[in-house]
């Protein structure tokens, strides 16, 4: 059973708890195969999409599953807004509150600004990403890949790797696969690596094919290369020829390893066009279950019985 | 009973037909309170939110309103679009009437647009903001928050404090208030307050203490940061000092007034954190009575008679 | 009937498939006139508006287009998305793929993007504008006007006045005028007309007075203001001296000729007001038809049946 009121990381959930998130996504998976892919469920609810940040996936992502679900759905980009001209977010969640909505999904820049929201205000909050510190639900569309293609998590053994340090992604993947019982080796360079990292459970690689050997599952992490001006690295191609994933290097792995990868993928730089349009990567399953994941928890969230 | 095909600004209003608006609201307010806060009064109808200036608050206001009556609801940020690029009003208008929408809510920088497009289309039109000119709704829903708090409006001394000359807002309130029989002061310093607005039937007032001495209620006004270039007073904090308003100035007015401001507030400069989050404050009644103002003027002006 | 999974141009389709979306677009056009004007053809469909070029008429009409017919909406203005950050056209289209949409409706920059997009996935694909090469339901909507207006297209003399060279609208009359069996002239600077434009079996005129003698219809194609750095003549000034429609050079052509522009016009440019203000203008009617066609493509590609 899920009773909270909001979704704001992994690392507050118990296994229950995720493991019934995914079961119920499970079960809408069902529902977009369907030739009319709507149910009435969340029919009156009202769904804001606050994005501070640009981010068409995730934002197309949980407006398709509002409307899915038959609730209305409504975009704010405070960006460009007077919601930002000196409003603090505290008189924001205060303002949004007055109109009633049910659920506010917020994608912030500052960490902790979701849980802020929802400590506000009486709505129900989704954290769809909050600066470098969760972006939950990226986490469990990629346990629920995992798991339909593994049929467990429990046991296997999960490469993180890229720009560890930077990456809410990482964060929330970390949090959820050592929960479920998955041995996890973050990869890359020290410099992209956080210190102390160990405390969360994983195991620190700096050598890529040390770091992917007899990994069942390998998650590959965005280069954000709009962030170039500071370099953690001294460049993208010598970023690419000792990380960037190839079919060469891949061959260290198990036989049957599961390529990820949150995307927008860079070819060339993190992951080789062979190794992102192999039969044995998920990168396109892991947006379809993206969208199972949110109807999910808009479903479980809004308390929605019918 | 309302028999306008438009809303474009207090001025022309009876105070029968404010009251009517008002009382329709009140019984919207009920509706915003159910478990599915939706009807199907407006199934079918086309609202266009035309922004020519950024608002979230306001297009919100009117897109959740538009929604929770069934309409189908579209944005429109013309900045960024062909609408502009050398296409008068007028043409806007024609091309929009040639798509049959059923209404127009346009905020616009032009005091008059929102009469220019009502004269020549023929679907409906909702002033949500034209320039210095007026905001119909606003005052409205400031109606609205003072009428369900107070009981009357007649008879009540209202201050209004701050940037009287540039606000559409202040225009609007006063029309709106006198016409109601309150009587009304403006406050701020004479920079900031249009000569000759005594014959709008208000009375001037330089000093804030003096200004909100006995009021019943007290509407601050924005100080819009984002003009600071164009100087009307020395400094911000020069501002504050004198006509921010905090709860020592505030022992001045009556023991039961009351505090107002149409968001987003600046904390600390034209509203001290005390008075904004008093028990006195209706600020966050404002947004939610502006919600009910939308939904009963999208259903009085569509006509909505089921 | 019409068979196809995507409208990509004019330039593919048969005389037959033209007529066919023509009738049905005329059938929608009685909804248009409906107190309620919405059908239920396409609930649980959903349309997204792919628009990497800003176009607020055009993605209006298809918003419109799709909510009338009850599908959901969605937008995406990828500029300042992450899209678009180093994710190709391919990448794009397979992970809009694995949100399992209906249809996208696309309008980009490049020539042929739209046709990418519909190989590489499995939705279904409309093009709103590609770069100088098409715009079919611009087209579309030009012939649905013409044979409202003249009882036929076969036979007629259609000008087509201006920027040839830079206009999909253009290219996709002319292979739409010609297939229907229209006589069409392209009449501009020949600065602003394409080498062996002849092939696609227009006839070419420099002097505007002798194109558009004994025309029985004028479609004049918009001066791209914003283009003004790269002159493909002299000055705006003298474009409209020679090539801007006037009364008095329309005296030239039939009695009873009809006058087109696909919008936003630059009044005093290539079009006179009196010219886009008069009774043969039908400048309006083509925004009208533009919503009554594209209603039909939807409702054609989407196979509704109901």
């Amino acid at each position: 059973m899920f009773k909270r009121k909001d979704l704001l990381g992994i690392q507050e959930l118990s296994r229950e708890e995720i493991c019934f998130i995914l079961d119920t996504a499970e079960s809408f998976k069902e529902v977009l195969t369907r030739p009319i892919k709507k149910v009435p469920t969340l029919r009156g609810k009202t769904v804001i999409n606050l994005f501070h940040e640009p981010s068409t996936r995730t934002r197309v992502s949980f407006e398709i599953a509002g409307k899915r679900l038959s609730a209305d759905t409504i975009n704010i980009s405070p960006s460009a807004s007077s919601l930002t001209k000196g409003e603090s977010l505290k008189d924001m969640a205060k303002t949004l509150e007055a109109m009633n909505p049910d659920i506010i999904v917020i994608r912030h820049p500052i960490p902790g600004a979701p849980h802020f929201l929802a400590q506000k205000a009486k709505f129900a909050v989704i954290n769809a990403g909050d600066g470098a510190h969760e972006h939950p639900t990226q986490a469990l569309l990629d346990l629920l890949t995992i798991r339909e293609h593994k049929g467990k998590i429990e046991g296997l053994k999960v490469a993180i790797v890229g720009d560890i340090i930077h990456s809410r992604v990482a964060r929330s993947d970390i949090f959820a696969l050592v929960k479920m019982g998955a041995a996890v080796k973050v990869v890359g360079p020290p410099t992209l690596i956080p210190p102390l990292i160990e405390k969360l459970g994983v195991v620190v690689e700096y050598n890529l094919e040390r770091g992917i050997a007899d990994c069942d599952v390998i998650i590959l992490l965005r280069i954000q290369l709009e962030r170039q001006n500071r370099l953690f690295f001294p460049s993208i191609r010598e970023y690419s020829r000792l990380y960037g994933l190839t079919l060469a290097k891949l061959s260290k792995a198990q036989k049957d390893v599961l390529i990820m990868h949150p995307g927008p993928i860079n070819r060339g730089i993190e992951i080789d066009p062979q190794v992102a349009d192999a039969p044995f990567s998920l990168i396109l399953d892991q947006v379809t279950n993206g969208l199972a994941v949110r109807m999910a928890l808009l479903y479980l969230i809004l308390g929605g019985e019918s």
